[in-house]
């Protein structure tokens, strides 16, 4: 067998991670035959939380899972780790503006940036969940500077999967059907689902679905989906964005023909301002995600993702102290 | 691609059913080449998170899940179902006595025993995981008479993959270096846990561990670890729990070489009375559990034995009006 993976969960105890956990553990996300070991970052309030989430997952007697290590120290958390799942991130609490939210984030991932840095493995692979998800992205990026910015990315994975579904429940057809829809910018409410590149068994998307349809249903219904979650459940994504994680981690590593959709370092592809967390479509070979060329995009795509860049830039002023 | 498996949860929003249905869609349970279809049954009050929860499986745009059902009706949660994992059950509430909750429990799977009789595929598999999970098994299988008893298991995965786990820790071993172990009878805290029949790496367990760590730390560990749970996490046991019935039925449809633990329909194995839902170490070959033959019980572990099988004879006298 393998040499076992060492992978960081941060919020490890929160509802995403408790979600995603049993599902890297089960060997869901890495294959069957990884040996792996869990790192997991908390913090202090939610150690014996933690505690218990541990416990069980020692009662799944997963033969995959060579050890658990549990902390409230980034520096312990990182520690070698080839992977490093960045999910808990301070949400958004009453009264807190925008500002006060990426301040907020912004020392957490300062904190855990400087510890990958000096403590996790050279080639490690980040992946920020917690929102805001490509601005903490950049903050942990630019606070490691002896790592590849390539190393970073941001989800859009479950955006990217909510698109699919959308689009597939409109058009009647099997998820599988569906190839090369991508989202493009910040994973937030300005996020550009992109229909211009997509089939569906092979015919371009918007021959099939009305541009109206498109602009005035899809669009804000993908845009807005976080929220109708929350509406029906009570609480907020959790399975679903840790499903993403999984399948963003596994194509990062596996490697994907298909297109998906990842926040990655921006070096200026399609016009986007160079060092952004920006989310394009990609393809991913060797544990290398490369943005897909030559993609058309109208008037109307490129305002959209102009609009989306401009928030990016925005929220990266905002925290340009911590750069 | 094979014809989809339509599978009913019951109980599909709770904190078992939300780590569940996830695993379950993503193929963890029945494999990546089959298509699935998920018929969800909860309780009127809760049909509204459980809209939220489809909406997330939705969100994941898993290939394998072919069309998700949910409904209030066990009649229309059971029509044509292949496997049946019934999860919900009443939870033991403040005041309630043993026979409070049997009766409880008693009129639901009473209902869900006529309707599988009435509308499942008549080689359903049924799982029943909602506590007290033998007895209810017990009473949706006389309540099924044109199914064959065999059809019907209790869960006791949960506990045999613990027993797994604390062996492992204690021996310094890995999980898989284990065999043989089960648990014999009620899954309650007087389930017998039995190293008799285990062994490490080929090495009988009890000649590894001493008896009286075995009597007095292992088993109450065992029988106890689920109250040890939500007094560390503050709740019950979610995510380990889906982990076993995963497993569980993975085993029932796969088949295993490897000692598991179901609670099955008893035919008098080991002197157990007769039809009792009683859990035994087992192989599965061709979706059919057998009783391993011919393990050596010494008088303590008889003694053990005749306690849980004790248990279950009360259970099932508190409940003679419903058989």
């Amino acid at each position: 067998m393998a040499d076992p993976v060492r992978i960081a969960v941060t919020g490890a105890a929160g509802q995403i991670g408790y979600a995603l956990l049993f599902r890297i553990a089960s060997g869901a996300m890495l294959g069957n035959d990884r040996p792996i070991e869990l790192s997991l970052l908390e913090i202090p309030p939610a150690m014996d939380a933690l505690r218990g989430v541990v416990m069980e997952v020692e009662d799944c007697a997963f033969p995959l899972v060579r050890k658990v290590v549990t902390t409230d120290q980034p520096e312990v958390a990182f520690e070698g780790v080839d992977i490093a799942m960045l999910v808990g991130s301070r949400p958004r609490g009453p009264g807190m503006e925008r500002n006060d939210l990426l301040e907020a984030n912004g020392a957490i991932f300062t904190e855990q940036g400087k510890a990958l840095n000096d403590h996790a493995a050279k080639h490690v692979k980040v992946l920020v969940v917690g929102n805001p998800a490509n601005t903490n992205c950049l903050i942990a990026q630019h606070n490691a500077p002896d790592l590849d910015p390539a190393n970073f990315s941001a989800m859009t994975k479950l955006d990217h999967n909510r698109a699919i579904a959308q689009l597939s429940q409109k058009v009647g057809g099997a998820v599988e059907d569906i190839d090369g829809l991508a989202i493009w910018g910040n994973h937030s409410s300005t996020m550009f689902p992109d229909l211009l590149g997509a089939t569906v068994n092979g015919q371009s998307a918007l021959e099939i679905v009305s541009q109206a349809w498109y602009e005035d249903e899809y669009i804000p219904a993908i845009q807005q989906r976080g929220a109708a979650i929350i509406a029906a459940r009570g609480s907020s994504s959790a399975a679903s964005a840790a499903n993403a994680a999984v399948e963003h981690v596994r194509e990062w590593v596996a490697g994907t023909d298909s297109v998906t959709s990842m926040g990655i370092y921006s070096s200026g592809q399609y016009g986007t301002a160079e060092g952004l967390i920006f989310s394009y479509p990609v393809t991913v070979n060797e544990g290398t995600p490369k943005v897909v060329e030559n993609r058309e995009l109208n008037d109307f795509a490129q305002g959209k993702i102009e609009a989306t860049e401009a928030e990016l830039i925005e929220e990266r002023d905002a925290v340009a102290h911590l750069l």
